[in-house]
């Protein structure tokens, strides 16, 4: 086991009508004036932002608001954000949305914290400034998927430049989340299946890694990955199962506070680079662009990393040994490709609906190889070459 | 899926050297003067109270001491430490030791944030006072058992009268702990068994409950109550292997921070209840005593929690269905006494080298019923006389 650190300061507030104690939690947390940050008109229409402001009203918090985060959220809105969390004296942030709204509130918390510097430093390629500070926030969560609202980690895209690009730092994990599974009852079927996709990932790209076997930890992440599957499963055929969609919101915070990867190398984060590539050009989807790449990606490296694919397969996709360890690693490949078809989720990019260009592909391969100097991944290097590869594979 | 929070703030720095840290961690969680609390001579013999000193100095963290905590820590250390924390203007303490001396840190914490208070308020049965404030808390963990370095709980006893009790806030949570798996190599056979049982009895106390079958959380929790079996019985044969140690020392912390019983009823905590009572008697080794009333109580109970029983059985102990539901709780029963007999665990009072008298029974029977107001019990609700019964069948 390897030397690990595991911090997850969130306070998890999960269950029925939780949304009604955000006031409570901001004030006991700090909260003077809170920034209520959210993305389009289901949380408006559905009356969640009005909640959100009573409570806050009752508590004693005031507030402003900054909406329109849209999937894959855009630097403009952050600096949007960084400016009106300045000109209000806002001392704290709460988001209400998914992964895309907790990761531009993050950006924000950043930027209106350490308004000398800009924000984009800290997510841009050279990655030379770390955050020194950032606005303490708090999460009404709609959708599992990102697990943002536990996590050190926020993707944000610049939109004039079509870079997708994250930031990691203990300072911006939330300091509670609320986690209502009923505000997850009307999500779409792709949405459900596309963050469930994303909470699997996390896991998985944990579970790739060059470090090997753990008992604990290994087991954790493989009850996390069945528990997913089977719901996801009974989602597809009937959403409205509260239980169902409570087993994969809790998972999705599990999946990335880390507890999933301690004692490990950390994992490969390989098929999440590759995505962003992919997110920042065409604006897909993120967990349907997870697992539109996963497999060409895992057919690639398998041979560097066969015993956690073979154990993949086995312990967590339960299939049985075969021939070869070869055999077995790729039937749990192929097991995994079964399972997204089952739920509707693309295993390719047709799928998925993008058909990149020879000149974008060679454009998205450069530029995920550029991430982290060079060359990615832990379980097997790759460099622009072989990205290029596993796109034309996921064609 | 009931409602729950789940807060574990706790920052755990896990894996070989880590106690060189704890100056660092200290200074990063505001201490300038940290009281040093710890048992006895292993700690000062094994060079470990000196190192935990030089990491302070280097961080330029003032420091006082107090050894001496014994196991099932007494009252009147913890008046003495309180004590001496306001004489000396400590504020940060940090533990050395194991659930001994980060339950009577905690305690320490308690008195010496709230001085106008006797302590013991807190603790007593009548717990008509709740802690406001404790000191921030650090620990340097040497034997992977109670979790206390993660939880919110502490027990002390008060030695004047025998009675042992606890006591509960996220205020006492620690701020950060420093685990290696290094410092527990040389504990003897019955440390390490009794620690492993301690670790097993958090998770198995939530595992029956009232609130039936979750999915994720029992997956985390068999998965961790394997992981510790199966690790028991590697160190009964190689107590130097150094992965068997952290996997153990790493389910320590999550058994007890509330992850294996998020969104149950809790559970049902009657075997701590009994075993505290022996242990306020006789001073026994908490985990041993665990093990030694589990099966008795079990027995007496299962009739009322079957479902749960029959899960243990075959979830956890990996035992085939019998014929009925109530052969297979049964067979999950035994099989957890026979684990405990293979690695040297009793399963009854008299292999735990206590016999008590039937006054002696009778008063451990009524103290413990008296917990919380009468009965305990969450499966099946335990009067005076099934709490004697359970002592009885134990014998």
């Amino acid at each position: 086991m390897i030397n690990f650190e595991y911090y997850t300061p969130t306070k998890i507030v999960f269950g029925r009508g939780t949304e009604s104690r955000t006031g409570e939690l901001a004030k006991a947390f700090g909260a003077h004036k809170a920034l209520i940050h959210y993305g389009g008109k289901s949380a408006v229409a559905s009356g969640l932002i009005e909640r959100v402001k009573a409570s806050l009203d009752t508590a004693g918090v005031a507030h402003v608001e900054l909406g329109g985060v849209v999937p894959n959220p855009h630097l403009g809105k952050v600096r949007e954000g960084i400016a009106l969390a300045l000109r209000e004296g806002v001392d704290f942030i709460i988001a209400v949305g998914g992964g895309s709204v907790i990761d531009s509130s993050k950006a924000i918390g950043y930027g209106a914290a350490e308004p000398e510097h800009d924000v984009w430093e800290l997510y841009d390629d050279a990655g030379t400034r770390k955050p020194a500070k950032c606005l303490p926030i708090g999460v009404v969560l709609t959708i599992a998927a990102a697990g943002s609202e536990m996590s050190s980690s926020s993707v944000i895209t610049d939109e004039k430049t079509g870079l997708k690009r994250s930031c990691k730092s203990d300072l911006s994990r939330p300091r509670f989340a609320v986690t209502n599974p009923e505000l997850t009852l009307t999500l779409p079927d792709w949405q459900t299946q596309s963050g469930c996709a994303d909470v699997l990932m996390h896991t998985m790209e944990r579970w790739f890694n060059a470090s090997g076997t753990l008992e604990l930890t290994d087991a954790i992440a493989a009850g996390l990955m069945k528990t997913v599957m089977k719901n996801a499963r009974i989602l597809r055929d009937h959403p409205d199962c509260y239980e169902a969609r409570a087993e994969v919101m809790w998972a999705s915070s599990l999946s990335h506070n880390g507890l999933t990867g301690c004692g490990s190398d950390g994992g490969d984060w390989s098929v999440h680079k590759i995505e962003h590539e992919l997110g920042g050009m065409f604006d897909v989807t993120h967990g349907a662009g997870l697992a539109a790449v996963w497999g060409s990606w895992a057919r690639y490296v398998m041979g560097a990393c066969l015993p956690r694919f073979v154990s993949f397969a086995v312990q967590v996709m339960g299939v049985a040994p075969r021939e070869n360890d070869e055999a077995t690693a790729l039937a749990g490949i192929e097991a995994m490709e079964a399972y997204y078809r089952s739920v509707g989720m693309p295993t390719n990019l047709r799928e998925l609906g993008v058909q990149p260009t020879d000149a974008q592909i060679a454009r998205m391969a450069a530029s995920a190889a550029s991430v982290g100097g060079g060359r990615i991944g832990v379980v097997k290097k790759l460099a622009a070459a072989d990205i290029e590869a596993i796109y034309r594979a996921a064609l």
